[in-house]
């Protein structure tokens, strides 16, 4: 694995600069005011994990990186941006990742344009990719986007519909960009559908179980860490994974219950959460998911690309132990 | 003539209603609130000029509508709609047409979520019409549009700035899209490429003399026509033709000019301006623009559907007379 690792960094490094050269040149045909603002959301932290996913993947199929699928690494990143721009001017969110929002600092009027700016670039990248299918994933990952927005809203403060609408939820939310980024990959390097399928399996488990190890680590992470106070999520009216577990466990009258519904102070609510079995409930769901994702890769040949994406699998659970 | 508009009267009907079928089923699958906001928005008037555009434009050169247009004529209005939206979003506007604006009803969250899924919409329904120079036009468009907004937001409250990005703004907010309509149609209809040029020549034109032609009304119409108070324009900082035309006779230190830089009260200003010879100025120039659209006809033979593109021009500077 140690061999396989630094066989296969070297290639994703120099693919990561590729793409860090290209995000750093949007917007910039849009004026001073909207570079700047697109500029400082991608330039806060982010992993750029669905861009090494992408590229990942698309190596594993083509033994390289063509020009082709690292402009398809930068639309994946684009898409992520957009949703995250946009879904903070939703939410009036100050900050991310420990630094002021675009909305925070530019403006909802800004934070609106970069969103559709960004998600416009991300259509014009992908239409010179000369793939109509890949285009089709790309509109219907924007719309699994804004749908799984509308789910967290419909549920928010509710726990028994957060319960039933979570996994569709976080598979729209946060699924939907990993999926786009290995099964567009796979698209790009036009492979036999069963390897497409296998991709998209991947990236669906993946993103679910990406998903859940953040709900998980809203609760164990430090603020230091997390770059916001633990808990963040329902004081905002998200009830996660480990929330309704450790909650539905409760008479249907116990004040931690009216506390979450009522939008109540719920620092003693996230307490109780965090001391309960719930988050480790919550990593054993991550952690089967992840398994499967990386049982997804099977489909291929051993490679030194296929173990770095087992590795994305590993290391997303990894972080919360 | 009268024979040529009722030859073609009847099919454009038939076509319009497919268009607004279609338009009614959109984000149906996105859930109650949703879908009640696109409906909201979709039925509060609008005259459907750029699906009959298409719609014309796409009969001239094929002699029907076949279904691949009529969809392409549904993304030329979800584009515009989407655009509205966001702009609504921004501006935080209470009315339009007249009606409460999805951002003043739904609030600003369903507001941003009603735009990109509207924007997404019409990506997906493009992707499926085949054509990924289509789908770039689209893209291309979205981004005017954001460019035209933030031109607008650049040069609000100043009246050289103004004047100096009028034409580049209205081009990008307004133009954009009769060009979509225009030159999109042409794309689906796979015609030589100075028959593409024509019709891209013909709804730029086009687009400038309408929004031209809006912008006076915006200082000679009836609230009630206009469904908003004559000079709102102004009253929010947009200094348009008229406006600047007047303004830039004055003397450096007038006070209309400082009441308008200073964002004060503007209904004196805007009985100036509506009393001088700006409004006529102005219609002249969107009258010239009209003109030079029908003249770019010129390269399709005489057709009832050719002959019903002229009278949009045509209308399009009539409604000021």
């Amino acid at each position: 694995m140690a061999i396989a690792a630094s066989r296969i960094s070297q290639p994703l490094t120099t693919d990561l600069a590729r793409v860090e050269d290209e995000l750093a040149l949007v917007g910039q045909e849009a004026g001073p005011v909207l570079h700047e603002a697109i500029r400082h959301h991608l330039s806060t932290g982010g992993k750029r994990i669905r861009p090494r996913i992408a590229l990942l993947a698309g190596r594993m199929l083509l033994g390289q990186a063509p020009d082709d699928l690292v402009h398809f690494a930068v639309v994946t990143e684009l898409v992520h941006a957009a949703s995250l721009v946009h879904d903070d001017t939703i939410d009036e969110a100050g900050t991310r990742r420990g630094e002021p929002t675009v909305d925070s600092r530019f403006g909802s009027h800004i934070s609106v344009l970069v969103g559709d700016y960004l998600f416009a670039q991300a259509a014009i990248i992908t239409a010179g990719l000369g793939s109509l299918r890949l285009m089709s994933l790309l509109a219907a990952t924007i719309q699994a986007l804004v749908r799984g927005e509308l789910r967290q809203m419909s549920a928010a403060y509710k726990i028994e519909a957060s319960a039933a609408n979570y996994e569709s939820r976080i598979s729209d939310k946060s699924a939907s960009l990993f999926v786009l980024a290995a099964e567009g990959a796979a698209v790009l390097a036009g492979v036999p559908e069963e390897e497409v399928i296998a991709l998209r399996r991947y990236g669906q488990q993946l993103g679910l179980a990406f998903q859940i190890a953040d709900d998980v680590l809203d609760y164990t992470g430090s603020e230091d860490v997390l770059g916001k106070p633990a808990g963040s999520d329902l004081a905002n009216g998200v009830v996660t994974l480990p929330a309704f577990h450790y909650l539905r466990t409760l008479p249907a009258d116990a004040p931690e219950r009216r506390i979450v519904e009522e939008g109540g102070e719920a620092t003693r609510v996230v307490e109780a959460i965090r001391a309960s079995h719930a988050p480790a409930y919550a990593l054993g769901r991550a952690r089967a998911l992840a398994r499967d994702a990386v049982t997804a890769l099977d489909a291929f040949p051993l490679s030194p690309s296929r173990e770095a994406l087992a590795s994305v699998g590993e290391e997303t659970v990894r972080r919360l132990s």
